[in-house]
């Protein structure tokens, strides 16, 4: 099995446990295929954990009818390549130092070479796609890029700006996370020979996993503790982005609240302020009992993820996507 | 016609004058279409200039054969937007502040936004290539990127670095310009139905066009003056980029000459050493007379390019083809 995974994730795997190996298998032939200078770039990136959550989802929504094995595996090894690529551009863009706790690439090598590695690793992401021959495959993918970098565009476009509604917030992480979730389950569906209402089914599924996800992880922000962030709470504000916590916060009190103080400016606040109006806004987040309705919120995405599956027939591969939804609702509780 | 194109250019156009206009029109949609803060960077770069070559070798490359005019169109738009890309990320990881005497990307909206910016027109660009619905095409492109990131990563890599051949040095420039001629005649061949054989003529054409013109263009570095090229003469040099002049003059001089001074620590010298090594070798690579070699150097690949349509029909395409290598060798008397 995939080396670092819990036991429940190693459980929700199991059906597909030998492809996911396969597919690192793939990753790896990467690092002995490329010019050698890419080579240490490669190993070290690919080595840097993750739960593989996203190439997971591709094989187990190709599980439900018989199809070339071959394909979805190219497929989610595409799909993590891509999600790689984008972690690198977005630790040079935030200016990260670390990531799962170990140096980001712009951190050890540097922004020029972690601009130009990120380039590489989108373009090489793509030519896995194309090895699946399936056009509407290679389409869709393209499609996700550009919802990848706009979503992070809009992010920094949006800094510091506080009038962005819920709707909004909801786009932007639909671009940032959901449509990568969205499309490593869609192109699994139709690789895997799914008939067009489970295909789209499938691609629900990802859609509300996908932002569940995201919330949670803008929760961490909020509730986590700096040692295992890796970076101080309240970073996203600070940062000027406005996560769902701090939306709620705004709906409930949109005036004379601490948010409004932080973006005032429209531009990074000086250190001691912004100190002061983060601490301010993650009490007022706590005591208002954000967090616990931000959870909900989760939930009720998860819930939706769940229901997506109804339509699919019952099998080993149905089971783990419905477990892998309440594991995050779980996780939420 | 296009905007800002001289006479001569104009005539080797004349052939696909209405189809180069429907790409610009293509092009022009994208602003219209996108999310509204991404209109104003989308307008700002197709605006900046440029001779469209790399577009109109794909049309004239398609002109051979009865097809889907549509196809190449797209192609065409393809290929534009995936060199704004590259000149986008270039830009920011060389720190320019200018491209054709206007301000770069990153110069006047920041590095972030211009990594972003970057990526989201990649993505751009393969969507475009999707809607050929030709998998070749699209796997080519995607091929193309992987080659042109790995170029400039070998730049990167390299730079500061006395101990390169001129193999290394061809290989450099084949991915970082090479690579996007060829795939340009390539695609507008495949898409105009041309014969296998003459595809892979219509490719080495590509291929020998863009070595010449990465050469002239590594030329201009040695001979241009600062002014036109808004930015300092030698600065590849300074930069650590060994560029053909350079390693003819390490070939020539292998020992004790001035470049392995100014890559000595492997790193960017002081800037007063900088300059007074720069000097140096700029007198040296004019007093042995490698200028006049290099223009050689460029003439045979022109005369190469030429000779690959030999097995071409003759056509307004061909004729078109032919005088563009022509006008390239020209420049280079």
């Amino acid at each position: 099995m995939l080396k670092g995974l819990d036991q429940r994730t190693a459980a929700i795997y199991a059906p597909i446990q030998s492809q996911l190996l396969q597919v690192e298998e793939r990753l790896r032939q990467l690092c002995q295929e490329s010019i050698p200078d890419l080579e240490s770039l490669l190993s070290y990136v690919l080595s840097s954990g993750g739960k593989r959550v996203r190439p997971a989802m591709t094989l187990l929504a190709a599980g439900f009818y018989p199809h070339d094995l071959e394909k979805p595996i190219i497929m989610a090894g595409a799909v993590e390549l891509l999600h790689l690529a984008t972690l690198i551009h977005d630790d040079t863009v935030d200016n990260s130092d670390l990531r799962r706790g170990k140096a980001t690439v712009s951190n050890l090598w540097g922004k020029d070479v972690a601009v130009l590695f990120g380039d590489y690793l989108f373009a090489t992401s793509a030519t896995f796609v194309c090895d699946t021959g399936n056009i509407r495959v290679v389409r869709r993918f393209a499609q996700t890029i550009t919802e990848l970098a706009s979503g992070e565009l809009l992010e920094v476009f949006n800094a510091y700006n506080p009038q962005q509604a819920r709707s909004l917030y909801l786009d932007r992480i639909y671009r940032k996370t959901g449509s990568l979730f969205c499309t490593a389950a869609e192109t699994g569906a139709v690789l895997g020979n799914a008939p067009e209402p489970q295909v789209q089914a499938l691609r629900d599924y990802g859609y509300n996993l996908g932002i569940a996800f995201q919330i949670m992880d803008d929760l961490l922000d909020v509730e986590g503790n700096a040692t295992e962030l890796g970076k101080p709470v309240g970073n996203d504000l600070l940062q000027g982005v406005l996560t769902l916590p701090a939306i709620m916060l705004l709906e409930r009190h949109p005036e004379n609240n601490p948010v409004q103080a932080l973006f005032r400016h429209r531009a990074r606040p000086d250190e001691e302020e912004g100190a002061i109006q983060v601490q301010k806004a993650l009490e007022l987040i706590h005591d208002l009992g954000i967090v616990p309705d931000c959870y909900a919120v989760i939930r009720d995405y998860c819930a939706q993820a769940v229901r997506s599956l109804e339509i699919l027939p019952d099998c080993d591969a149905r089971r783990s996507l419905q477990t892998l939804a309440d594991y995050v609702w779980e996780r939420s509780r």
